[in-house]
């Protein structure tokens, strides 16, 4: 095998200082999305590795798999776009590294674990999951995707949704929106949370007035009935931000059975860059999250057993006609 | 527990002699399909079980969970509506028994075993597969989707695709069609040989011609490739048999760029009644596959560890506007 490189020569082969490569790879600073890509994609390349795991651990993983537990209902697995684009992209990196991917459902407040083996991607953790405090005891190889609950301590790797909800905001805020609404998805998932808050605290700081919200599942239809509820409760509103693409698809037709015109009336943004994006009508302008890169990106980080490293990559505004 | 009803117990339930029921269980000889349905329903209702697997098979099952094994390649996991019905249905009969469903795929070719524990739902096993093979004599519990190919003994649950092409040929001999052409799945995949044998059989014994097959890998892309080659060998056709909905939806594409009415010009019968049967235009005759009612049984089965019970539950002709 040949040396580990240092984070001096990832730096120095993402053309960034030392300490700027540091901040991107603990997560904890703002530093420019060119930057970051340029940071991660070094690590990628060079294979570098912050702290080592505990010997060992990439051999078991390779013998044992990896097991996805997805913390949803089993037909979302199939019905949510977002799970197939990260666990075919989880699935390739995996069977590159001559081994297999297990995947399993656990519903949100379960707490008895399947058998498991191997290493462990967990998606989709809620607040006091039962099932993820397990996990994050338990010694099994583990990485998160997502940014974990703050009841838990797991290694993880995640997109900027906190910076996709600002993004979302300074649009609304430039094309003149004053009455912006939200529909957030379940409070308990951080990923969730973060959308929102980006969004809420840009509102706020620019005197924007309070940013009603109404919660959905991430399905379509409860986007449709999250946007019927604000209508009642929020009739004034000049734009909604989404927290999913699939519930932005559903909040358009609650607009449109409404009499709303889009982006006329009331401008739509969405999160996730989804294939529907590109089929409602209007086109959804949206906050685009690169799934497959998150997968790839904390597949090799469990395979590796690399530990001191929680990747956040940057979400990016994509305008379309919906806003 | 109470005790084990007996194989009279459960014909009697039926409305059937006992030697009807047994020959039901076994799948051996043809019985109308109200009477399969009959006593499929008084085994699933009284829990019959004809021979018990080794003590412990069914305790073992429960702490470990079952494992599904799908025979393809994982992103057909996420877009072959198949899996989805197929798996949804399994996985509430296993939360209903208070254990894990686990999703894993190998690809047609693989001979490498994923870690496995606990009983095994195999979907898809073709011939010479070298994984089926090992787990066919590995000791795990275990149970086929689908009738296992020749030189895989496995216990196993199938609809009748040899009764769902023979239904297919004899609507087009009613309705006056001769030249009738198919499109055939996987031709190592015993369900897909199967349908194309219970056409081409029918067929035959009513002195039609020879029927040009073309095969696809059942996605909607494969049916518009196979059905471009059957036009330019066999322009003179008048109907097509497609071994499934997503491939006979590519198919109908097909037709209508090379300027065929369908059903005027060429009459086309699918196989499965997929949601997307209901959105061809024009609306697609197809096989009925009870789906959901045969992922339910073999569970069951794998479950409660019971053996010499491979069950054929019966398909049926849906005639919409294509045929």
């Amino acid at each position: 095998m040949t040396e580990q490189p240092t984070l001096a020569q990832v730096a120095a082969a993402a053309g960034v200082s030392p300490a700027t490569a540091s901040r991107v790879l603990t997560g904890s600073v703002r530093v420019s999305t060119s930057t970051r890509r340029q940071v991660y994609d070094a690590v990628s390349r060079m294979g570098y590795v912050r702290q080592r795991a505990p010997r060992g651990t990439a051999a078991k993983t390779m013998a044992d798999g990896v097991t996805a537990v997805i913390c949803d209902h089993l037909p979302r697995l199939f019905s949510e776009p977002y799970y197939a684009r990260l666990l075919s992209a989880a699935g390739a990196v995996i069977t590159e590294h001559g081994t297999h991917l297990m995947v399993t459902t656990v519903t949100p407040t379960s707490s008895t674990l399947p058998a498991l083996s191997g290493a462990v991607l967990i998606v989709g953790a809620r607040e006091r999951h039962p099932l993820a405090i397990k996990l994050s005891t338990s010694g099994v190889p583990v990485r998160n995707i997502g940014r974990p609950p703050h009841d838990l301590k797991l290694p993880y790797a995640d997109v900027d949704n906190l910076d996709g909800g600002r993004q979302a905001a300074e649009h609304f805020l430039l094309t003149g929106r004053r009455n912006v609404a939200a529909i957030g998805g379940p409070p308990s998932l951080p990923a969730a949370r973060d959308r929102l808050e980006g969004l809420v605290r840009t509102l706020q700081a620019a005197g924007a007035p309070d940013v009603p919200v109404a919660y959905g599942d991430f399905t379509a239809a409860s986007g449709t009935h999250a946007m019927q509820w604000l209508l009642r409760h929020a009739p004034g509103l000049d734009a909604v931000f989404v927290a999913s693409d699939l519930m932005a698809a559903g909040a358009i037709q609650a607009l449109r059975r409404a009499g709303r015109k889009v982006p006329a009336d009331v401008a739509v943004i969405g999160f996730d860059d989804a294939p529907v994006a590109r089929h409602t009508v209007p086109a959804l302008t949206t906050v685009r999250q690169p799934v497959e890169e998150l997968a790839t990106v904390a597949t090799r980080l469990l395979l590796t057993g690399a530990a001191g490293i929680d990747p956040v990559l940057p979400t990016e505004l994509v305008v379309r006609e919906s806003a």
